[in-house]
């Protein structure tokens, strides 16, 4: 299994009321001719928390129907109870997911402490048929999955890594230190994905690498190559775009770049909403500038 | 309706992996005999977000067959999907309860303006065969409803109140300022609960008042009576347990508590713990200076 | 000594460069003419951190001059050593303040714990020949001096309260309950005054005092009258000037306000700068509302 | 003058109430004897807060005379008012130093907007006889220079680059793109150095330089070379103390740490105090580690 590289975390492309698996079809077979290394179903780029369980295990079977064996489905299956992500998970490997993505429970913040994430993790981990990766997103969940309970956590047979969503270099660094050489760590952040890498994070989970796969490929692999003044050059150059797709419009920001470059993005679901227009002129720009528009 | 005064969220007494329902009609028949104003069930004392859809209809089944029509039942419904929220009021109300608790969604915290929040709970009070209770509890999720919503939503015919479990006196008293006369606004902090009556608040909805109904319920009465420096020497008293059972220990300790004077709390359910032997020393000894440990 | 009421921390008029004295002393005379408990001198709104030691001691032999004996001249010592500040209050107190006001030093941050805190006031007030106000003010320092800190230092002899200008409602009340009777608390936050009174507060230091002196001291005697209505209800009214003077435009917006209204507010110090055209507005608005603006 | 490269912000060594000048002079000394580019004096980690103004003018004179014309001496004069800093900076370049090093003021946070930094920047730089670095540290003042205000900045014929302290590594890298590349971006964060320096910085003004000054060096010649790899791995060597010297012990820390090695650390100046006995013990493992301990 392959888990070096860049992975997408895909939006869900709605219809109406309803899940538009036509689409969805159709957009993972465009981005399997790409080098991404595979794909993330069901993160919070595929707007999980707004789906019912059945949907969410539809759209997991649509996305394996097109996502060739000999690249990585990653599945997101958290939810704020235990039996409840452990339901998930073991639906989602039926299905055919290769990994399960775990989100801290994050409702009740005041007790989610070190200790008490070791717990639901391992818990999960064990009862999980396939490999677990942990998901640390602050800017979503509120809470943060820090170094030290990582480090007790990577020891667990069926742990095999983490994506790290947070901004925060120091604490990835730390994550990153300590852990084992075999235990994953992806950067989930675009406008620090050049400085994970430094940091030897092993590849990225990055909204924008559904929208431009191709350079984000490329710096990963500029990084392998200690290519470092190449990479620092495209970082600067996506980043701007990192943020219109990330922090500042999310969701609905990823579905308009994709709907303006041959993908469909289509409509999120409420309570998420629309991008300004300002913001989708921004947005066109820097597609523009990245050479993607020209792609439509 | 009965719409002043003081309502316990109740928690879900679980036996293994279900739901305790005798346990559950037990204690709502015992609090049904204190001047409780009524109940709030499925609130975030109700490890609403930890259960499942059936399981949440079932509780508020149960309780409703317990609190007779002149008291109040209020009983939580919001999911992260506005869809998801109207589908469990509709379920809700025609089950039973008095008025629709809504929290605000809380995932996607980057775009959850105060615009977002309006379009969010328009269409969901729009929807709700049952009158609508704003519910803003930053602690649990994140995210704010400030007072410049809540005075445009308050405006909505279906819209009758809010829970505001902040303990920021300052937006409270604002949000009280800007809503009209007939807006209720319950303060959710125990805490605070003496100070926010003093800012105008028409009640409280206060896990502390499953165990100390009637000291709660004379708070509230003092103040009423312009009896202020009684309602702050009983505020003091009660703001040590309050804190144990609130942002200390949450769920598991206001449990404990019960469990301590003949109600049953029980266990939580996972990935929620349980109260660490110190604290549990200390929420007895509180108990012990209420004089309600007298009362097992 | 009288510390209870109503005290205003006044500005510090400038002239240039210089410290203008004359328009201060005009000032202090007017503000002894109404039933101000008496003054704060060299604090936050008197622009203190931007003044040299002699221009602070000038200041503070100006003001004495024109406060009555009979009347308490509260004064700023506070400077980042420990030692700075015992020079400091030694000073202050030859001219004749009655009490030193000392901020929390607040620099190193990372170490300003509770025992570091506890050091500092304990030195300061061995060596005042005054006694001591502790003064917590977090938007400015960036540091919290915590109750369980300030329940240590009420025993000190020479420390006889202490200005809290957080509006944290739950820090107040929890200070006022682990402090002795003769512990002076006051509020330092307009918006919350009535709050802070309700919470058992003894007066208040208030910036908006030194413009609305008679509404500030009739609050105070309506609650002292345990007439909460009728406090709640003039709280309303100055709530949005307390905000435009304090969080919202600070020194700038006082002396703006001051201006208006016959006294001598001026200029600020750089790096402070002016009120926004719009505020200006806003703030002559709010003083009109409140009938201020007739006494021009 | 040489701007790039490692400099240490050294402490200043006191003898019961006075600066220790013999001791000061004798560790300048030693550090000319490194690879160190240069130094910062009366930086944070001088406790420049805590200093006179006679102090901190004497201060730079004992270092000028112990740094030689080809090393660079940059000096702090940050002061909270503009008029302060501005004669704080005539004196140092008066007594030598070769650039100013200016502090964002921070008193008054609410009105810190970057108009404000700018207004500030523009006078102080216009006024300052040598160039002047900016300075940003949020861990000490709680306020923070964004890139908007630095690329304004960094026009100005008189301001020649910034020390960026804080560890966020998203904002540097903006400031850096954001910057002419003859404008000079110092990390300080020990931390986070060669994440620093993979996103373009020039260098680094780093506590633990002087304490290990060969191994930070080291570490940013590697990366000149193009040997992340090893960068990285030394880094990841030195994290550990830079914490304890940083976030969690501070001067303190630096201090105890210099006394370890041969150099004179001392006593710091109240409020600050000692490092705890558990602390002690962990920097000495650390330098033991680094094997520093051995120079003693």
């Amino acid at each position: 299994m392959n888990l070096e590289g860049v992975f997408p975390p895909i939006p869900t492309p709605f219809s109406g009321d309803s899940i538009d698996h036509t689409s969805l079809a159709a957009n993972v077979s465009r981005w399997m001719q790409t080098r991404l290394a595979g794909l993330v179903v069901l993160g919070s780029n595929g707007e999980a928390p707004l789906l019912e369980d059945g949907e969410a295990d539809a759209v997991i079977e649509t996305v394996r129907a097109h996502v060739p064996r000999n690249r990585t489905l990653i599945g997101g299956v958290g939810r704020e109870s235990t039996a409840g992500t452990i339901a998930a998970a073991k639906r989602a490997a039926r299905i055919g997911v290769d990994v399960a993505l775990v989100r801290t429970p994050s409702f009740y913040k005041n007790v989610m402490t070190s200790d008490a994430f070791v717990r639901y993790y391992t818990a999960v981990a064990d009862a999980s048929p396939v490999p677990v990766l942990l998901y640390n997103v602050s800017m979503f969940t509120g809470v943060n999955l820090m170094p030290e309970a990582v480090e007790r956590l990577a020891s667990h047979p069926n742990i095999i890594g983490m994506k790290e969503s947070n901004a925060d270099l120091v604490q990835l660094a730390e994550t990153i230190a300590r852990t084992p050489e075999h235990f994953v760590v992806f950067g989930g952040s675009a406008p620090t994905f050049y400085h994970a890498l430094c940091a030897g994070a092993d590849g990225g989970v990055l909204a924008i690498s559904g929208v431009i796969p191709d350079i984000c490929v490329e710096m990963f692999e500029l990084v392998r190559k200690q290519r470092h003044a190449e990479a620092l050059a495209l970082q600067r150059r996506i980043t701007p775009l990192g943020r219109l797709l990330g922090a500042m419009h999310g969701v609905a920001g990823l579905k308009y770049a994709l709907d303006q470059i041959g993908f469909v993005g289509g409509p999120t679901r409420a309570p998420l909403g629309t991008v300004p227009p300002e913001a989708q002129k921004q947005i066109r720009e820097q597609l523009a500038a990245l050479g993607t528009l020209a792609t439509k």
